[in-house]
């Protein structure tokens, strides 16, 4: 087992031993791709929310948020391309009745030569020793060229066909790759067709007058179909934006990497409506304030980097992700997509309403551009607790586990801890507790000796401890323990408020 | 058109005026009972879902919060008994093709006997004036006998077959009883057959490895299915409770009173699990303390009452509804239940996994049992906001539309307005604002003379308005001006976080 490998199965288990994350349905043996979020994740997961509408809605005047439902009318999702072009190309082994993503097949036949070429290119390394020229190495290798050929025309071929839509050339190329089926090692494929990813249910109970809907794909629809209620209602005027988070769904055929692709997720979008020609200023703009937010949170600037897209959707004319470094390596975790008038376009065919802004200054109605931000709250969960989790070393040789989530984003703002359970001292904690309980998320942990509730709360992710002691009784004081430092101080409990209240506060980390 | 009719009309057309809701999908003219939230809407349902997170989780320390997927294992709603018993009784006319809840055929035909009777008793009362006796009237007039009679009778024997559940028999009433298609006429009905209210899906693309799910009618089975996960992870001790706000669907053949009853709704749900035969105390305990926390809202203790269920759902042993007085008459806001360990014991019997505690005063094991609180989210928006529409008229013989939102739940609070666009007054307003805005959702408004800015703030429910004048410039100070009371004050600009954070502090009206 690879280390990254390690490190995510830590990940997983640590989520679940502290309550952040469960299998959905656990006791029924689970539900594919889909996961509930505990005691500790549900606090960290809308502390994330939160963080963003303040960022997007609160801080920025001219942005305002709704919250537009899951259902929508069916035709939304014809205006905006999903009825027809959201879907992934399947193919069904005769054999095994086992079903793939015929694109993924290839690709992983793509990433097997991959992984060949790197394997030789490894053994001349060892062999060759620090006189080794990699580049060399690949440049005139035979071995290793015809792997990386192989790899490039599978590769390319695939994505010309895809472009094409031409499904039997797929098919063809997977069976002139011989590639087999991963379980069964068959051959005996059916046809390649696309499969909607929309989940489909019906509305209403008649069989004549039910009507086919659409769990929502993507929330920013919900946003474009309100596009003209909010500027009217809100006298918006552009440049302006609506923000808006919320769950959507996607039957996907192979969603892995434990909370990183759900067949259930919750997104937060923004759409940004601005002046038409204004929107790649507005694009670089967006690409900037978002990688900033990421920033505030203090997980390490190194662990990001931008993606510019080559390849663009059909509605965008500039689109780039934020990625970031997580256990399985760099991925998408936001995209900024410059989406044209595409979408308010397609809204005023199918609807026949005009959706158009009059622009006092110019003295002239257009339909808006639109930037959109768009990030998934469960992946940033997975980035932020991912690398928040870390096993330390520390000076008398033992080692703790430490979970150092931003404290803005913490569960768990305090723990207080009697140093015993006797004396009267869990009275004076369970007093603090209840005047700090008002403005914060606090505990209250009298078992087991105080290193050991250190080591718990260090582990949970819970920023501060406060101890309450002998000398507390006398002079009103506690020690309060920074998880990350593990510094301990003498504080007035008269102080802990605003010790907590200015470390964990929005403002602090937003200003960051 | 009724005095109540009247109002909530104003309270659909406020709505939709001041960006709370919309229609949803309305450029597409609709879909039927489901709604969006606008700019404000999106706030104030955030602030009423915050002030019950906080109020229940917060303030609890034996309370946590969980958020699972609206997706679950299939098996959940077999074991809850969703599958089985969660529909309703329909019927088709075979003329006109329309489909009704055949109880519901029954309960108007009811409701129009009592109108005549209300009828023969108005008709009366006008014509004896002052001295006429409503009761002794009622006990002897036979017309009016005739109908209460008739009335009780096809009441009591829908019930009496609905919990037979003899479909046959609801049928015959309706056809004794003479009823007709609401829109044909037509007296040409197919038999009553169940339709379950629980919109299905199908998750994954492989037709043979398809499963069937269902979107959660209820968020309560989320709490039971992570109740050992939770449990064990986060050390609870009985009693503890659970607590989980999220989406639930129900295919509602008659969807109606605006977001009363929608086919998409949020719940707010609370699940107290205790020793076995101390349900009651816990039961009593919630009523009071969920009664409580409404009232805290200072709504009028007289919108409130309790409604004890005489029918028990087959899970429950006890069950009560906080009614509200809503524009449409007293109904159900909230419910408090005490369900047994009836959950428990059948996921126990589906999973084969034991949910139990062992408690360690008793030192035995037990299946717990549950005590319910479980509120509307869309519900209590209602609630709030219709109540909070008021028509004022004023001294000066005027009149004003004020949305007396309860300050902690308002989606801005304060607007900053220079007094005039010039003179500099804009940069200091738009200073304050940048001040505030880290702790506040804040405005600027330039547009219109103060005065009827002032207006549109009051009708869109702010409860601040802070004007900065020419007098700022020397004496670092504003009015601030109270939505309620239209009060005038003259404040330090210093001064303006402490005075609008505490009238708007969780703190503070929790505490009320």
């Amino acid at each position: 087992m690879s280390n990254t490998e390690d490190q995510f199965k830590k990940v997983i288990s640590h989520a679940k031993e502290y309550g952040y994350i469960f299998g959905s349905s656990e006791i029924y043996d689970g539900l594919s791709a889909v996961y509930d979020y505990g005691q500790n994740g549900a606090e960290l997961k809308k502390n994330i929310r939160d963080y963003w509408w303040k960022a997007m809605v609160q801080m920025h005047e001219n942005i305002v948020g709704i919250d537009a439902a899951i259902f929508m009318h069916p035709t939304t999702w014809k205006a905006s391309g999903h009825v027809d072009a959201f879907s992934d190309p399947l193919i069904d082994n005769k054999d095994s009745k086992k079903r793939y993503r015929a694109d993924v097949l290839i690709e992983d036949y793509a990433e097997k030569l991959n992984i060949k070429a790197e394997k030789e290119i490894a053994k001349a390394a060892k062999r060759f020793g620090e006189s080794f020229d990699r580049e060399q190495y690949e440049a005139t290798n035979p071995r290793v060229m015809g792997y990386r050929e192989k790899q490039k025309s599978a590769t390319a071929r695939l994505a010309k066909y895809l472009d094409a839509d031409d499904l039997a050339a797929v098919k063809a190329l997977i069976e002139e790759l011989e590639i087999g089926c991963p379980e069964s090692g068959s051959k005996n494929w059916t046809d390649v067709r696309q499969f909607n990813l929309m989940f489909g249910t019906k509305l209403g109970a008649s069989a004549e007058t039910a009507t086919d809907l659409f769990l929502r794909p993507e929330t920013a629809q919900g946003i474009f179909v309100n596009f003209l209620n909010v500027q009217k209602t809100g006298r918006m005027k552009i440049p302006f934006g609506i923000a808006q988070t919320g769950k959507a769904f996607r039957n996907e055929i192979v969603a892995r990497q434990f909370i990183f692709r759900m067949r259930e997720f919750e997104q937060m979008e923004m759409q940004f409506f601005v002046r038409p020609g204004e929107e790649m200023k507005w694009y670089e703009h967006w690409k900037e304030e978002r990688l900033n937010w990421h920033k505030s949170l203090g997980l390490g600037e190194e662990n990001y980097r931008f993606h510019d897209h080559e390849k663009l959707a059909h509605y965008a004319n500039a689109a780039a992700d934020i990625e970031f470094n997580f256990p399985f390596g760099f991925k998408e975790l936001e995209g900024i997509h410059s989406r044209t008038d595409f979408d308010l376009k397609a809204h005023e065919q199918y609807s026949g309403k005009k959706l158009q802004f009059f622009d006092p200054e110019l003295g002239e109605n257009y339909t808006p551009y639109v930037v959109e931000t768009s990030i998934g709250l469960d992946r940033m969960f997975l980035a932020v607790f991912s690398s928040a989790l870390q096993e330390e070393e520390l000076e008398n040789g033992t080692s703790r586990t430490v979970l150092k989530l931003p404290s803005v984003l913490a569960p768990v703002k305090a723990a207080i801890l009697p140093l015993v359970k006797k004396d009267g001292l869990p009275e004076v904690a369970l007093k603090i507790m209840d005047d700090l309980k008002y403005d914060f998320n606090i505990i209250y942990d009298e078992k087991d000796a105080v290193g050991r509730r250190y080591r718990r709360q260090d582990a949970a992710g819970t920023p501060f401890c406060v101890t309450v002691d002998h000398d507390t009784l006398d002079d009103d004081s506690v020690t309060i323990r920074h998880r990350d430092t593990m510094e301990q101080k003498r504080v007035a409990i008269k102080d802990l408020k605003e010790i907590i209240g200015s470390a964990v506060s929005f403002k602090t980390w937003i200003s960051k």
